[in-house]
């Protein structure tokens, strides 16, 4: 992948330049399991997607449906405040997720025009069921949108099974690349909103363009217009980030040659093995363990213990990075990740013999070999 | 810059991440030539570094002046009027500029909180005077922002001198680098309108935050959550683009090696020779040449010439790409840049060469070795 991004720069409307992407486009929709015709990439980090998709479907004055599991629930709710929502939030304590029908009745109630969820909210690492949302969502004329950044790749993810409208992610979790690009995909039902909002800027219009009503608020992150760009109409907008749609493709390319189910099914391994290895260090798992990523792990930070330390010694002796986690669960618990290229037994192991170390360098009694040995045992490899 | 870009990512909130952040914001500092603290990267293309300025210093209704000289003052009125700005314009013919007391006058009429001015339009290659407009600005109370995308690095710009509060620009110009990353800079007067609009998001606000009137229409370009991302309290907004900050870092780096003074010699030397080996081929340069950047060079496709035939064997037996232009100007004029390592004499001989054969399989009676000859006596080589 960093190979590909040292490919050199080709102009923005170079045919070479176009070919990839629309090249690119088609490896996302096997990314999303999508036929979406409207797949593209947003030239921005994953929140610059969730802003793409909030700015571009909502119009200000119209209800949005926010369930908030965690964190990454609060930035919808933030940026669909932003963007001139009227927001409508409903709760789970986090590290729980929602019934779909307890969202459903959410639904019949506020009778939103978009309902904005979380797929996987890493603060929490929990993954909010999706399957049988759209029905309620359609019946009662709602777009459904969803941020799958930190699930998309390592955990199941059917964009047209499920209905989704939009949905929004990021390189920097399972698909392994940098942060600075937002796959986003649309359905028909999506474009269609976008199609009464269009708008040619000025600079590019010409007699017969029309005159909208409510354009929307960002020309960056107008979607409508970045179709424009990506679709054959070629239409200027920005200037393509040549190397990072290079990093992009490949990203997509190596998830597709290995097969999504099969990184799917490679994340649930690992991550199962580590969840398994901090239990054998006598640590306790954070959230429903029933609907946690396969790609990051929650576990608490024993009392007493300076979970800021033992981070530190994980960093600087071991060059391995934990997080914590945002309010609520800030300094509470660690997230340990294993995702991408880091879905695999050494990082596993490796990572459970470091944190051994560091917990006991803290004055934590741990198991000598606890955590490698259940690991281990979880891989069925006998310890 | 390409294999800077291919070197390990690092975790967000790594030592070795947040130093390359602060290494970088100096780097661009000496590139910006300011000493403004608030120097950040916006993770976008140059217009998302404009986007970030205007929605972040304008509140909705508040009025902006435009000077449009065009076509990307065009897309200033554009985006100020998404982020709900009053949008007042003057406008100048495309291929003149404004003279500054023009401007000034139209800021003693308007009275704008925000003047938004392009500095190099690389629709028409004219730069736009700004020094002696900051003053007219501060004495009414405005704000001046340039977007310097097409001109910083190969033409003489000084943020501090010329007392500019906000510049915005892009990698894929003088910087030759990657489109998708817009250095960004402001002054203490700009620093003092975000702090009024400064929030904290939902989700890292505690109870001591304060709440906001007029909230940042966009929480993506957000410059004041940007600059508290890039400050010391590192508070967590989007994920920085590790690969396009590597980037970013290494075009500034090599820029500032060359020395930025070096550099727009360079391509005054460059851009020069080409305008003259264009002149020797019988083609008219577009556009007043008192005001043309120095690293693109506008020429009118002469008379019943297909331009896109002509560019099209340039691409396809050349590999060189030259453009048209937008608007009024399309398929009117050529536009052929010398920027970035393209600044070289070999590449100006080389397009000149080549164009010429274009221009003759096209139909056009072309002085042979016309433009090869000009641009050598241009570099004061005999021919």
């Amino acid at each position: 992948m960093l190979r590909a991004m040292s490919a050199q720069l080709v102009g923005q409307f170079d045919p070479a330049m176009t070919a990839y992407m629309t090249e690119t486009a088609e490896l996302y929709r096997g990314v999303f399991a999508t036929t979406h015709a409207a797949t593209v990439l947003v030239d921005g980090t994953s929140r610059a997607g969730i802003e793409a998709a909030l700015v571009s479907l909502v119009e200000p004055g119209q209800r949005v449906l926010v369930p908030v599991f965690g964190r990454f629930g609060l930035l919808l709710t933030e940026i669909a405040a932003r963007v001139g929502a009227e927001v409508h939030v409903i709760e789970r304590p986090w590290g729980e997720v929602f019934d779909v029908e307890e969202i459903a009745d959410a639904v019949r109630r506020v009778r939103p025009h978009l309902v904005a969820v979380v797929h996987g909210d890493t603060s929490t690492t929990l993954a909010q069921p999706l399957e049988g949302l759209a029905d309620v969502c359609h019946e009662h004329d709602a777009l459904l949108y969803t941020d799958a950044t930190a699930s998309l790749g390592g955990n199941p993810f059917r964009t047209d099974d499920w209905g989704l409208d939009a949905v929004s992610a990021g390189l920097q979790k399972c698909l392994a690349g940098p942060s600075g690009t937002a796959p986003v995909t649309l359905s028909d039902r999506a474009v269609a909103v976008l199609d009464r909002r269009r708008s040619i800027e000025a600079g590019l219009r010409d007699a017969s363009s029309r005159v909208v009503a409510h354009p929307i608020r960002s020309n960056y992150l107008d979607l409508a217009m970045i179709l424009d760009y990506w679709g054959p109409a070629r239409l200027n907008h920005h200037t393509e980030a040549t190397t990072a749609l290079y990093g992009a493709r490949e990203c997509a390319r190596i998830l597709l040659e290995e097969g999504v189910d099969a990184a799917v099914r490679r994340h649930r391994l690992h991550g199962g093995a580590m969840a398994a290895g901090l239990v054998g260090l006598d640590l306790h798992l954070f959230g429903d363990q029933r609907h946690r990523m396969s790609n990051v792990v929650g576990v608490e930070i024993p009392d007493g213990v300076d979970g800021d330390a033992v981070r530190g010694r994980l960093l600087t002796d071991f060059a391995i990075e934990i997080g914590t986690s945002f309010g609520p669960l800030h300094g509470r618990i660690w997230r340990v990740g294993t995702m991408g290229y880091n879905a695999r037994r050494d990082t596993v192991l490796t990572t459970l013999a470091a944190l051994e170390h560091a917990l006991r360098a803290e004055g934590v009694a741990v198991p000598p070999g606890g955590g490698v040995d259940a690991a281990l045992e979880a891989y069925g490899v006998a310890a």
